[in-house]
Formats: structure tokens, sequence, C-alpha cells
């Protein structure tokens, strides 16, 4: 193994708080490191320099997709497909699709319009809205996040509240129902840290698929992976690098776009056709390999060594990952929570993100950046807000440790005194 | 500088043909593999670790987008975007992009359908023009390669022999002309060893634009980029790992989609769109940012060490490496003709790829696959043709050096004097 020592040394005094393209293990970095010159089962060749239909990269896949699938779970009449152009892809893609599944399975004219509901957490799922708007279904919000919270994205209301017609005007059901898990931007999460607002599956047809955007809690805590007709991830907070987004499927709503064409469906560019990566292994033409590579390294990793051992012999894989988010995000919260209102948690307490804690100052926005800079001096990098909301998030995905994370607080707490 | 001992001795020891993913230089490898670890400009995050809208990363962009320019030449209007999805991707977004640029320009009604001419030279472009009808142009063919070859793929016809109408049926002009610079599966080029045959572009008005598909002999000779439209290329042949797309592209075909749609353009997911990869430099969502710096590394390279010195004061930034890539390719085209017949080149003398030479064993697929193990055994990889036409494919891309080809055709030789 090639020694890093200068490079490890900087990452030991370093606290990479980055919200997306995010902190990966040492140990997979290395590993790809070497790889990158010369892989194992090809040398001489680097894992980036051989071909995706070789026998060696076919491995790769094959053991990614067989951790994946221990570590979540995943039931086996559910595909796997690595896919190019991040979460704004599946945005169009997952409507798309299951446009295409819906218009075969009901025989639709050409003139039938067909609707589909979202729930608009935030600003990702606000996004995903306008694009399945955009490439042709009639995206109905169950409820608008921003005018619930007031302007703001902050809290989800209670499903007692969410406006779910059991039929559409038409006399049918929607095509699908869109909810993003976690939000990265406004700090909100289905099941956050308080946990009372788990996605309320029950309210829903049974028939009705659901899908759901993961990129930024995915392998953070075990999940029923039945109750889903799509899960979609973007490597790059807890995967990998960015360039490659994982899509978990149900068999059964995976079809030819083409067909769906005489059934009034769009004329799809073939890459975004789920049926197409499925038929073909996600090779239907020239996959972002390395990218896959420090994937698949990542997922052993987890799988090999969870950051806590598991809570009892019966415990679920991904059980080790939650109890790892529960308590590095409470460090946090308790700290927002102190009493003092020196911090100011953006999002509603039910609701709190265990993986991008937000929060303002209530100094104002000059004592923020003050913040971000003395954090920066201490090593603790990326705790800017998004540019579009500002404030602080402190992302704080798998590879971000315990030790790290009390690091930050420890920072906090002095930087409040200091400044209270 | 980790010391990577183990490995670069066994790339010493490889000669690696792959046809994509290919070889990279080792100097790029090297720093990639240590920039992982950690950037010199964000000590202790790796360059796949930091937001791909950092100061750090924002530099990387603009230097690979300053080196580009310079190697190509690239006018001052056009654009280079960065795009994820490969080829076959483009394929849909050439198309939909420059019928949205046609419908807006006419503004035509959603009943007028659009024509637009593809140059059908071998695997690729065929499955352009199926693509391109897909998404809903009207996909037509100034010539059939496959006809002209009588079955397969082999050459090009001289151009007073394509099919040209100066106007379409509906009295318009086409909205594009489409062709592949070069045919990995194929080994047939456009300007190839033979030279005889450029793109035709004076055959053509000159209003009309051109998109072509570098992919796979992108960096390889210099260009004149202000007869295209569009070009692109998928990064892993000559400029970096698998991943990203290059898409080069005059400003002025740069046009709203959504616009498009009131003159019967179609609704087009947003990534798709070369307007918000402009507006955005590439930034539209989370690009794949470590593969986009080792394309900055491959570029840097070509630009501080040419393989070849300039053969002269005035010559084009880009000739070094179109001498090398005619050194190389006539090595190997020598060998073939060498009057024995054992081996059988594919493609017609005048459009023989400089990057991908192609033949077939006299003696049989039997020989053919003795030959690919023999190879292997030398520690010459990759050299199997493409699994849709079989026989021998030597890719010598901008990393293959000299040195390795003269190997090459030394076992060659060697092979036919022990199996003649």
């Amino acid at each position: 193994m090639a020694d890093f020592t200068k490079q490890l040394a900087e990452r030991a005094n370093t606290i990479n708080m980055n919200a997306g393209p995010s902190p990966l293990p040492d140990a997979a970095l290395l590993t790809a490191a070497a790889s990158l010159l010369s892989y194992p089962e090809t040398p001489g060749m680097g894992i980036a320099e051989i071909s995706h239909r070789s026998p060696a990269f076919d491995n790769v896949v094959v053991k990614a997709n067989d951790d994946l699938r221990k570590l979540l779970e995943i039931p086996s009449n559910y595909r796997i497909l690595w896919m190019q152009g991040g979460g704004l892809t599946q945005f169009a893609a997952t409507a798309l699709n299951l446009l295409a599944w819906y218009r075969i399975k009901n025989q639709l004219k050409p003139e039938d319009e067909v609707d589909a509901w979202y729930a608009v957490t935030g600003s990702w799922s606000k996004k995903a809205a306008e694009e399945g708007a955009r490439v042709g279904v009639n995206a109905k919000k169950v409820f608008d996040g921003k005018k619930y919270g007031g302007g703001k994205f902050k809290g989800i209301p209670p499903a007692s509240e969410w406006e779910i017609p059991q039929l559409e005007e038409n006399g049918r059901k929607p095509a699908f129902v869109y909810y993003c898990d976690n939000e990265t931007v406004d700090g909100i999460e289905f099941g956050g840290v308080g946990s009372e607002t788990a996605f309320p599956f029950d309210k829903f047809d049974p028939e009705v698929p659901v899908a759901a955007d993961m990129s930024s809690n995915f392998l953070s805590r075990p999940v029923d992976v039945s109750k889903y007709g799509i899960i979609y991830a973007g490597a790059q907070k807890n995967l990998g690098p960015a360039g490659v987004t994982l899509v978990i499927i149900r068999e059964d709503l995976i079809v030819d776009l083409d067909e769906a064409v005489k059934y009034g469906g769009a004329r799809v560019p073939s890459m975004l056709s789920y049926k197409n990566m499925a038929d073909t292994n996600s090779m239907y033409n020239t996959p972002p390999t390395f990218t896959i590579y420090v994937c698949s390294l990542v997922l052993r990793s987890l799988l090999a060594s969870p950051p806590l051992p598991l809570s009892s012999p019966d415990a679920r894989p991904l059980s080790p990952l939650s109890d790892f988010a529960d308590q590095k995000s409470s460090l946090i919260y308790a700290e927002l929570d102190d009493g003092s209102g020196f911090y100011v948690g953006t999002a509603d307490k039910a609701v709190r993100s265990r993986m991008n804690p937000t929060f303002r100052l209530k100094g104002g926005e000059e004592l923020e950046k003050k913040f971000v800079k003395a954090a920066s001096d201490k090593g603790i990098k990326g705790v800017n807000g998004h540019r579009s909301v500002g404030g602080i998030r402190t992302s704080i995905y798998n590879a971000v440790t315990l030790e790290q994370v009390k690091t930050l607080v420890a920072f906090m707490r002095e930087f409040r005194e200091q400044n209270q």
C-alpha cells in the first residue's frame, strides 16, 4: 500500500462537514487510490482503465449489489440500477417511467391526463414536483411545506391534515406518490430525530406506488423497502463520489417506454428508461466505472466494520448506522436547545434531520459569517448553509465520526461563550 | 508523493489497448490518487469530497475549460459544457436541443415535422439516428454505410454519392446534420489514415448546423471548431475516466427548451437542456467532480508535455497528437498490408481509423482467440474486437505510447510467423 502519511495527517486535522459531495472513509479512499494505478484483478491497468464489460468490473457491480441487498435487506422482487445524472435526472425518470407504467396498465388514450401526488417538504421535493410537471404529469401537492411553515420550509404537517383524495377527478387512482426522505437544504427528515413523523404509508392506497428520494439519508437506518415502488439516491452523501445514482425499483413497475407511446406516453430518451438499465444490469452504455467502484468499497466497509456494534444479535444490518446518526445529531440538537437561545434550530423538533442539522445564530448574519470563519480556522469545514437559505448547516454523514461531532459541539459552546 | 512502486512496475509491464474505458497517463493518475486523499487547495479534504460550488472546484473547471480552449483553439462564441450520461444521452440531447432551436427559429406549429440528416458510417451513428427518431426527429440517412459495404460497415461512400436534397419535402431546410467522426466498433474514421474522406462540409448548406460525435478521436488532431454546431465527446477514450461527456456548442444554438414547447417542441427533462448547463457553467446540479478533475489533469499534461515536439513554431496545438496518431496507426496498418494476407483489415484503406485499427485473421475465429490469448500472455490487453462484430481491435489512444505499439507490431509479426 502506498504511503500517504502527509495526506492522512491532513485528514486527521480536518472535520469535513460538506453537504455533498461529502467525506468518504479513509480506508475506501486508500484502496481506491492504489486501484487507480493498478487494480489487483487486472494488474497494470487501473480500475478506471478497464472495460465495463470485463469480468473484473462485472465482479465489482455484482459484489456491490450483493452488499447493498444485505445492508438494506432488499427483497428479491426489487432491481438495483446504477444510473447517471443525479437526483435531477431521477426527478424526470421516476415520473416518466411511472407514467408509462400507469398508461400501459390503464390502457389510457393520448388525451388522458395523469395525476401524481407530491409531498413538498423542502427545496428538493419542490423541484421534483416542478420537473414532474415539466415532463407531463399533473403534479398535485398533498401539502405545501412552505405554506405550512408560513413562508419557510421548516415542518411537515401531521398526516391527518394531508389532502389525499382516494380517487382523482377523472375517477382513476393517481400514478404515484412522491416524497423526499431528507431535505438537505432545510434540515427536515421524515422520521428524523423526533421520529414522530415517519412517512404515513397507511394513508395511501397500497396499489399506488411510492417513490422516494433518499439521496441524503441513504444507508443511515433500516428501511422497509417493500413499502416502496422506487427508492433512489445520488451517491455523493453516504455512498460515494458524485456521478452515480442508485435506483431500487420493484420489478413489476419496470415497463417498455416505447410501448407506452401508444397509450399517450412521451417519447423518452432511452437513457432514462429503467427497463433499459435493468435489462443490461446497468450496462446500457458505459457507466461511471470508477465512481461505482468507490461506492462498492464504501458498501463493503459498512458491512465489514459498522461504526457501532450491533445492539442485539437480531438487530437489522443498518441499525448501528441509525444509532450512530441518532447519537451524533442529538449532540448538536442538545446544544441548540441549551436554553440560551444563541443558536436557533430552523426545523421543527419533530422532523429534525439526523444528517443535516441546520440552525441560525440569533446574533444575525454577520455573526454567522464569523462562526463559519472561526470553525474553518479550527479545521471544521463546510458548515455554511445552502446558498438559497443561508445560516449554518452541519452535515454529519456516515463518514463523520462521533469524535468529530463532539469537537464541533465543543467549538459551538466555546463560540457561544465568547460571543453571547 | 506517495510511493506506488509496485503499481507503476505493473503498469510498465502492461500494454492497455482497451477500447474504452481506456488507459490514462501515469502522471495524471498519480496526481489524482494523492488528491483523492487530500487536495492541495483544500488540505485534509479529497477532491471528491468538496463542494462543486467551492472556489477550489471552480478553479478546476475554469482551468480545464481554458486548457481545452487552447488545445482545440475553440472560438469565443462556443461554450464548453460538462454533462453526464455518455454518448447515448447526447444522441437524444443533440436532437432535442437542435429541434427546439429549429422550431423556435421557424416558429413551427406542433403538427410540423422536422427532418435531420444522419451520415450512418457505423454502429454508433446508426444508434444515434435511432435515438434521434425516438425523441421525435425525422431521421433521414444521407447514406447507409452498411448497404454501401454490402452488409458490413467498412467504408464511407464518396461525398458525390451522398443524398443531400437542398430542401426537404416541406420546403424547409433540415434541422441539422449528424455524423460520428470515428467509429470505434468498426474502425472507420473521417479523415483517417488515408485522409481522403474528411467530412464534406461544403456539400451542405452552411446554415444547417453540423453535430459530431468525437468521443473516440477527441484531442487526436486539430479541428476547425467553427465548422460545427455541436461537438461532443464521452471522456473515456482520450480525455479521462468514464462518467462525463464534453459538449462544445455554438452559442446561438442554445435555446430555452420550455419556450420551444409552444412551437411543438417536446417536454424535455431539464438535465438534457444545453441552456441549463450553459447558464450554470455545468453546475446545474452536482457534476461528477472527481471525473472532471482527472480530465483536467489529462488536458494539462497534453498542453505541458505533448508526445512529440511541435513540427514547426506555428504548428497548431494538437498537431503533435495528430502526428503521433498517424505514426502509431501506420505501423499497425503496414503490418496488415505486408502482403501475406495473414491479417485482413476490416475498414477500407481510405477511412482507416487512427484510434482503433480493426482486423480479422484469415485463419478464422479460433486463431483470433489464440491471438487474443497470446497477446494477453505478453501483457498486451484488450485487443478483442467489439462483441457485436468479433475479430481484433487494437485501440491506441493518446496514452498508448509509440514504444507500446512497436511491441504490439513485433508480437503480430512473431504470431504470424508462428501460425502462418
